[in-house]
């Protein structure tokens, strides 16, 4: 809110000031900028707006690394064991942590109607919670499960999944979304296919044991709220003594491929049980397919990703509610769990991150046999961490990689057809 | 639980203080959205400042699909020949004309310290603009030179490269680099390695025969200006009657990757031959690293890519000056010169562009060998053409991608180190 009124200042100031024709020109250095300088929209957001004018200065501009894993077997990527939707990752009794939604079945997924109570629709259908440990975020080992499939008809019977974490006043929390139905299942009131709520666990410790809620945390929107469809991807941190829990929703009616509009919400507790109080002016982002975010300095920032108008950029909110974009990049990390050092903290000078871990879907290479890997990245959104080498302004990708992208036939043909009547025309 | 459930809802109906008005949940459907909402940063951009709210709605928002072009030789990429930097398309006598840059050496590029009389020292040295013409933009016939190396000591007599194209009252105008020594050459007092102005050449014709101008068009900034160092890329389009003209210029220090930072700059004329007049308010643009714009609406839209925190995004200016982020992309076309109907037309309601010539360096992938190639791009950045497949709200890139960005040894050993100093403090 604060940027959006300084931003209003700044128009303000520029429509009373006298035409700008009588301003010499713009410095070759920015330390001969003048204060009061008359400044296009593009410089404004540059030098009023974004963490810094210039890439290499920007706390919140970064490249993306990435490394395989050491420590998961996938079963030669046969589909029959997968690993995805990584939570942040913290630091406990020396080592990382993380949580992940864990699949081993007889087979791989073979779609809503070729499952049964063996065989899965979905990659993250018969899905349990399993966690792993690490001494240096790049060889983990498995410990096993944390959050089970509860008996039927406990939320959560047929799959948990997509957890995220939380630490509270010494305990932890695990959020994921209880299935009660293979993933795929079509409810057309909602005109959604899964409705899979978000449930909790919590244990003493991060090893567990784990004990449910059994209730629904995060409560659905009314059937003409924007987050009626779905509660998607939990994600809390702390702040100012509370629990700040973004999650998505799928808004709007669905477009010509079949999309939702993704949006995220914020929901906040006193307490991890909740209740959960939405904030009235959800949705606070109107793009990214998971949530993923972190606190730096006193606000959040967040990586959008995926879906959306503004996927591919870096945002901050100074307040948790507003969100600016902060930079735009390429290659983030999807479904990024990340190590944020300050997630449950409540710095006000908080540092950011330098990695996490993330997923990559058909891994294998073979769509028939669905599975997905865990991964690490590394990049520089970190106050205390200065890598230029992770702030190069353009990362090259292969030629190759664009004509990948390829024309349709469909496409040819409407390009094909578009040309010759525009010939005629100019005939 | 249904009880359990019911009761929780009536808390939370209860506790809901929503702050900082009275105002219930947004709506799950757009067309419900009440008009004084009080709306989140990110839903205000989505609502008011871009083109819709809805992706598939959103006139400057796409993919870009690549394809190979037919009808140029590139001596099987040994690097003798290449070309790059491709105009703005144009159409005339039934036939698409594009200008571009065009060596042919008897060498692949040597630098600077190798490079001779005939020996290029980059991939744009010893040039010339060529041009060539097509019927359907995907099949080309080479026409030849339109602007050669005039004889020494004449602007340009090193090499003639990076050309775009203006038609102004019935005549042809190309504006184009003029080198006067091998790229690579240090300007000490610049601290830059290229002085090459801006030139000019005219013809009554597409097909020439071109006439130089001699003169340096678009003149540098003065010493203390942030256009002092180099103007390139200039980029002609016509507006209200007069040729707005936008050019790019490094402005600041060397960051640590050694790079300034990127920034274009917009001058007018009322004649193709100047004086070109400098807007007040430049530079115009905070990123981009080659001037890529067409006529949109009654505004001006850009593809900004390659360079700069708002790298790999669209934008508009309704006012030609200044620009907002349009939508967030992903493999933008590099150096595109855009096939604009409405370029030279003054066209209030200007259509956009739906397609394109990029280029493509190290050809032949061997950067010894170094050379580029043309290629087409097609998109859906135009108000009369709707192809919601070229509207995806995500291009899943292969995972191969992400992986071949993997860590460096030195960050690799930052890491490393990193991780024992954490590893100890948490002790």
């Amino acid at each position: 809110m604060k940027n959006s009124y300084f931003a209003f200042l700044l128009v303000l100031l520029a429509s009373c000031t006298p035409k700008p024709s009588s301003q010499k020109a713009f410095p070759l250095y920015l330390k001969n900028l003048e204060p009061n300088r008359e400044l296009s929209s593009a410089m404004k957001r540059s030098l009023a707006i974004y963490e810094a004018p210039r890439m290499l200065d920007n706390e919140l501009y970064t490249n993306f690394n990435y490394t395989e894993l050491k420590g998961f077997d996938y079963h030669g990527f046969d589909g029959t064991i997968s690993r995805r939707d990584p939570s942040k990752i913290i630091f406990e009794n020396g080592r990382y942590y993380v949580w992940y939604t864990y699949r081993n079945t007889p087979t791989e997924p073979k779609g809503y109607e070729g499952s049964n109570d063996t065989i899965p629709s979905a990659d993250w259908d018969l899905a349990e919670i399993w966690y792993a440990t690490s001494t240096d975020g790049f060889t983990w080992d498995e410990q096993g499960v944390a959050v089970p499939r509860p008996p039927k008809p406990k939320p959560g019977w047929r799959s948990v999944a997509t957890a995220d974490i939380l630490k509270f006043k010494g305990k932890f929390y695990l959020y994921y979304q209880a299935f009660d139905a293979p993933s795929g299942k079509y409810d057309a009131k909602r005109d959604a296919y899964d409705i899979c709520p978000v449930a909790m666990s919590w244990s003493d410790s991060p090893n567990g044991p784990w004990t449910a809620l059994d209730n629904v945390v995060i409560p659905f929107g009314a059937e003409d709220e924007w987050d009626y469809r779905v509660i998607h991807d939990p994600n809390p941190l702390v702040h100012n003594g509370k629990i700040y829990l973004y999650y998505k929703s799928g808004i709007d009616k669905r477009d010509a491929n079949r999309k939702f509009w993704d949006a995220w919400g914020l929901a906040v507790a006193d307490s991890p049980e909740g209740p959960f109080v939405k904030h009235p002016l959800n949705p606070v982002m109107n793009s990214g397919h998971e949530t993923i975010l972190f606190p730096f300095r006193e606000g959040v920032a967040a990586i959008v990703n995926t879906d959306g108008i503004e996927h591919y950029t870096i945002q901050y909110a100074k307040d948790w509610v507003n969100f600016e974009v902060a930079s735009v990049g390429q290659l983030l990390p999807t479904a990024a769990g990340v190590f944020s050092p300050d997630a449950f903290t409540d710095n006000p000078q908080a540092d950011g991150i330098t990695w996490g871990l993330s997923h990559f879907i058909n891994a294998g290479g073979d769509w028939s046999k669905m599975c997905s890997t865990l991964a690490r990245f590394d990049c520089d959104l970190s106050l205390s961490t200065n890598d230029p080498s992770l702030k190069q302004s353009n990362v090259l990708l292969p030629n190759s990689v664009y004509f990948q992208q390829r024309l349709t036939p469909k496409q040819k043909e409407r390009i094909h057809n578009d040309n010759i009547a525009f010939l005629e025309k100019m005939k």
